[in-house]
């Protein structure tokens, strides 16, 4: 289909005019070596003979893996591209310019080195053993963009088998921004966390971690709605996740629709797309607080909500308090692996959450909830908590 | 059990007299983004909302994911850690090093990214399913170190399953090395491959593909001896892959010892470790040829097989004709890959041996039947032989 003569110019490239595509040209990672290779001696040493009195040393004490190799300081990014982005299940391949960023991420903000892996499986059996087999090559395990309610299976087991730290980032990652920034937006508004009534619409993999975080952290009260309504323990359409989350939630006795238990309430936790009306929104409290977190499409307007609200946050890049997972799993990962940990804890992610709401400081404001995206003190200050909080609790290999 | 006071000094790490060690502290390994992030610019394009126009594009065209994902040039360096250099069984751990340095020096001499995977399973079936379910992650599949005969079905099955290149280097690197040494070291010693008789000692990984691509290549007779004795057609003992030997080499039918086999031969190709008594040296034909390939400590005295041999071949890098693997698997992954091969087939092998001896050209001589492992012509040469018969044969995607 190319043009008649010769060969087609630049102009002719279709992809030309949006400039993520030329990002993207050949991949946007490479796995180089940390230290040259040009002489025999180099090779000698990098290879073998060398490499040869490293693997013996290490066959013979496991711990020294810890410093003479990489695994530790890489971080396997997992999907099996099933929930990519809200683009839904895209497959593997489509999937993995996804993957391919996140370890651009951490590289640039926590200094690991982050493997891409996209399976040709969506079997939860399969994941978890192919995770389980490839493991010892890594040092922690990323997930990403798994559709609920597989992706809390698949972490849960993997917790359980790996004795290195496993996270579901669009569960945790989400939560603890979502708990940072909720944190400052309540101190903003001269509240405190335990009076805060929430209404969080949507229960997939970011609605049932963000309802936990809230949970552990202390927030008053909180209804979270799916499609149907608001999750109550008379709904008998409840898989076992979304019956959890009823049974530890709606202490008011909500049993109507996401709009009518905004009603009153402080804050809106917008996870699920689609759009809210007007109405539901001026009906919330005096000051209230929106976190409107679809992407690219906020279900509350911007616009519309600062007419209502105190605090508004969104996860656009131009717009102010942008929720990001960024701010959270480059420090999470950094100082879950600096302390040598075998887990992240719940108490390691509310300490990730302190120390990002921490970063903001002086300078909060109700345009300024959360630190940039772009903040190179976030990661280190998460790493630090993280580190630290791994080391109280002892879970250490 | 530190020292009493203080930090201890450098001079107590007792890893510090010997300079492989420091070449491996932190690993040898980095992932790193192709292209700088420091502005939301850049953040908004390498992650979202950018990436998702690429996912997007790639989900509508798959073929679009070998110009805009990094996985079309990205070799897994698959090990269970079964077989490692000369040390064996010693798990994927410490089998890691050896595997950090192969991707080091598919950096190096091929441009290609290489991810070390090394498994917590030596299970077969297991092996093949996790490798199948990673796949999409990447460009290519070297497997490394995993032991005979294990080796076969891994690699006969994950050829069958992808439509990627896979390659056990053991055999078939091995294999083409030789093959390339040995044809020069014909060449130089008058002879043409299809007039020399030749004793491959070790039926294993090694020695069986040696064996077939010797046979590929025309040899004329090839007796092979595994620790038992020569195999033979009449041997009870042997499992199929060595039957299949049998079947298809020693036409003259020897029964006996390896070394009895060694009488009047031209070539001795050392692939077993072990040592190899003078008077069998002695016993070959004149002007014959030695390889003699285990490491650190060759079968056959480099010394001592100069005094009868017209041309010896050892794996040490300190010797001459050196034959080392690294002049063969970067270039071959390198062709298989620019030409968007689906396999990595006979004749490709057959086309890097041949390009191989061909970088020696003019400088032929007895001491330098190979090229210098760090001769950067190599891989160039041996990618361009192996594409161009990927072309020819038609074995693209």
């Amino acid at each position: 289909m190319g043009a008649g003569t010769g060969t087609p110019g630049p102009t002719a490239d279709r992809f030309a005019a949006d400039p993520a595509f030329a990002v993207h040209e050949g991949g946007k990672l490479a796995v180089r070596p940390t230290r040259p290779i040009e002489t025999r001696e180099d090779l000698a040493l990098t290879y073998t003979p060398g490499v040869a009195r490293v693997s013996s040393a290490i066959a013979a004490e496991p711990a020294l893996a810890r410093r003479f190799t990489w695994a530790p300081r890489v971080v396997a990014v997992v999907s099996d591209g099933t929930a990519v982005l809200g683009l839904g299940d895209i497959g593997p391949a489509a999937a993995l310019p996804v993957m391919e960023g996140k370890a651009c991420l951490f590289s640039e903000f926590a200094g690991l080195s982050a493997v891409p892996v996209v399976l040709s499986t969506t079997d939860v059996d399969a994941i978890v053993e192919t995770v389980v087999a490839i493991a010892p090559s890594f040092g922690g395990i990323n997930l990403e963009d798994i559709s609920a309610p597989r992706c809390f299976e698949v972490e849960e087991r993997l917790r359980e088998r790996l004795d290195i730290p496993v996270m579901h980032d669009d569960q945790h990652g989400t939560a603890i921004v979502v708990l940072a920034a909720l944190r400052n937006a309540a101190a903003v508004t001269g509240r405190g966390l335990g009076d805060l009534r929430v209404v969080v619409a949507g229960a997939g993999a970011a609605g049932v971690a963000c309802t936990k975080i809230l949970l552990e952290a202390g927030v008053g009260d909180i209804a979270v709605a799916d499609s149907r309504g608001v999750l109550h323990t008379g709904r008998e359409d409840l898989p076992p996740v979304k019956r959890w989350l009823a049974e530890h939630t709606n202490t008011d006795g909500h049993a109507g629709t996401m709009t009518g238990a905004l009603a009153g309430a402080d804050v809106y936790l917008g996870l699920s797309g689609g759009s809210v009306p007007e109405a539901a929104i001026a009906s919330m409290a005096p000051g209230c607080i929106v976190f409107s977190l679809a992407n690219p499409t906020p279900e509350v307007d911007p616009e519309m909500a600062a007419r209502y609200a105190a605090v508004v946050a969104t996860g656009r890049s131009d717009l102010p308090n942008q929720i990001n997972n960024v701010l959270a799993f480059p420090g999470v990962f950094r100082g879950a692996i600096d302390a040598g940990a075998t887990a992240i804890t719940e108490e390691m992610k509310l300490a990730a959450a302190g120390a990002i709401a921490g970063v903001v400081g002086d300078d909060l404001a109700p345009g300024h909830v959360v630190p940039s995206p772009l903040d190179r003190r976030v990661a280190t200050a998460v790493a630090e908590a993280v580190a630290a909080c791994a080391r109280e609790q002892g879970v250490i290999a």
